[in-house]
């Protein structure tokens, strides 16, 4: 399989690169000498030595991986520390983290001197395998979250699954959410490929992770080519995030964002089948096997009240004032985009999931 | 002429649509009952009967047109009031202003929900006769001026002249100095087309402003759409900025940009005559042509001490670390962009000009 992809998007072309090494990732980075670093601050303690070979401190910004963090309002130190530390129009963006890293360096390489070059190198599953590709950055402000934001890819990803050998197994949960969902969109083949993988490997295991990062990022390809601004085709990206979404808001994110998907995706199917869509069996046999990836998190979602859920489907913005969009399946490769109606469908399908699908 | 132009972006396509009345342009906007109307607050004193006709006070927000208002901090609560106020996705912005609200409003609309579709009705001859067109938005961040910003045009564009009448006139001359720089671009026969009408007209004639209006945009629109980012050929736009924008700077913005720009056309002439791209006669032809739009400001430049206007020049984001480069002039028609030294050339230029040529 090729260890890299190339990727057109409105505002530029772009490649990410698979490296066999995180030290191999970061000496790649083009003219460091130009760079503004924004670094995850566990990755800047884990990896000091390392980062200290090309980014010196003073143009070198550490910063927590927190929702707060990535809000408008907390945007502007960041700014003026960049400014002030004599950042200019040719100098460029250096991202290292996650997927809140990767928010925040998005947005601030975008709107700097109206669009500065920036590199990225993610560090975590979900970014490396999901959000690294796609040009989206989201911004929380006041209460409201993600509702700003721009479409502006990275002018390079350099990716290296072995620094995930540090993450927490509810990371690797999480990454992997991200992965099934996209298996699943793949077809058939491919999420069983995936699952029989998945019983054969370590979840740690740095080439099954490469391997899956790049089947992953291969499935998302043309969605985000044909659709960058996410008005038609990418929206079945979303397929269990309408739910996802919901889980996260009313348990206060303590379900990692993928495992949130998971059980997102399970949602979506049941009512699937309730509206007719496809076959039970195709339910039962996702949620047998997806049931180690999602526990013990889908059991804390039964203390939720149903209500809290509800309120945050109906807060998010995917929803135009008077219809409520999900994206249902027909099975695996066969994802689409249908009305729902919250009486007759949605509420029973989800107060059914939560009481008796969750054991 | 043709009353409407049609300009193609990498966002999507837009129009400018010229109309007899003001009333008729607030009449034009498309589904004001989706809109939230940023307004600047002394058009909305002055027309609040028109305004009320289709801009409800729930989604009406009036902002002072400063240099402050213009600022990522003051951004904060724009975005939250409007959030407050019910905006979704499918909603739309429209911005009834100046420069200072076209700007708020482009960054806006460019970044809640990654890009909502807005309208614009500019409401002086500077935003009309140039900054109307062109996708930029500028935001100030600190003490950094204009660092923040995105592409992103309107995707319809309402203009009446007939709205200038209320407007001082060192606005009206402001927007000429734009206008005047654009014929310059144009070459010598639209220039002294426009000199000569100039000379007939009351420079409040709203026929007389739409027709230079038109010209005006017409004259930039072909550099805005080759080069909409600005790296190459649309950089010949800033004729006369480079002066103009430290001239501004070094007066606490006591005057005004087309003005500022102005001053700064014959301070690139003068250059452009002492490096031997042009004859003295060009530059002396400008001069006599000139001084009675952009006195007394000229008079009140001569007491700035160079050094300031010297530090506003190497602060201004255009400038490289290492090479200063100017838009000079070979004669109308004819601009270029080219690098100049500043203590060999640039010093003694602006110091001849400051001194001997502003009488």
């Amino acid at each position: 399989m090729p260890r890299s992809l190339l990727i057109q998007s409105r505002s530029h072309p772009y490649q990410v690169e698979c490296k066999k090494t995180f030290e191999e990732a970061i000496y790649s980075i083009s003219d460091p000498e130009k760079a503004f670093f924004l670094v995850d601050a566990a990755i800047a303690r884990l990896h000091g030595l390392l980062l200290a070979q090309i980014a010196p401190l003073e143009r070198t910004l550490e910063i927590d991986p927190t929702e707060s963090q990535k809000s408008f309002e907390a945007l502007t130190p960041i700014f003026l520390d960049l400014l002030q530390r004599g950042l200019k129009r040719d100098s460029h963006i250096v991202v290292i983290g996650g997927g809140v890293l990767q928010d925040i360096g998005c947005f601030i390489a975008s709107v700097l001197s109206r669009g500065l070059r920036w590199e990225l190198v993610p560090t975590t599953l979900l970014a490396q395998a999901d959000s690294c590709i796609g040009s989206k950055s989201s911004i929380n402000i006041g209460p409201y979250k993600n509702q700003v934001g721009t479409f502006y890819p990275p002018h390079r990803v350099l990716l290296s699954t072995s620094v995930l050998a540090s993450l927490p197994e509810d990371e690797i949960r999480s990454g992997l959410g991200e992965i099934i969902k996209l298996q699943l969109i793949a077809g058939e083949a491919h999420f069983q490929e995936l699952m029989t993988d998945l019983a054969t490997h370590a979840p740690y295991d740095s080439d099954f992770l490469e391997k899956w990062v790049l089947r992953s990022l291969e499935v998302k390809l043309p969605f985000i080519e044909k659709d960058e601004f996410d008005t038609g085709i990418r929206n079945i990206l979303n397929y269990g995030h309408t739910f996802g979404h919901a889980y996260e808001s009313a348990t206060h994110y303590e379900i990692p964002h993928g495992i949130a998907v998971i059980l997102g995706i399970l949602t979506a199917t049941h009512l699937s089948v309730r509206l007719g869509l496809v076959g039970a069996q195709h339910y039962a046999g996702l949620k047998g096997v997806l049931k180690k990836w999602h526990d013990p998190f889908g059991e804390r979602l039964k203390a939720i009240p149903i209500d809290s859920i509800l309120n945050a489907i109906k807060r998010d913005k995917k929803n135009t004032a008077n219809s409520l969009h999900c994206i249902l399946t027909r099975g695996a490769g066969r994802m689409e985009k249908l009305p729902v109606r919250l009486e007759d469908h949605l509420i029973p399908a989800i107060s059914t999931f939560l009481t008796d699908e969750l054991k």
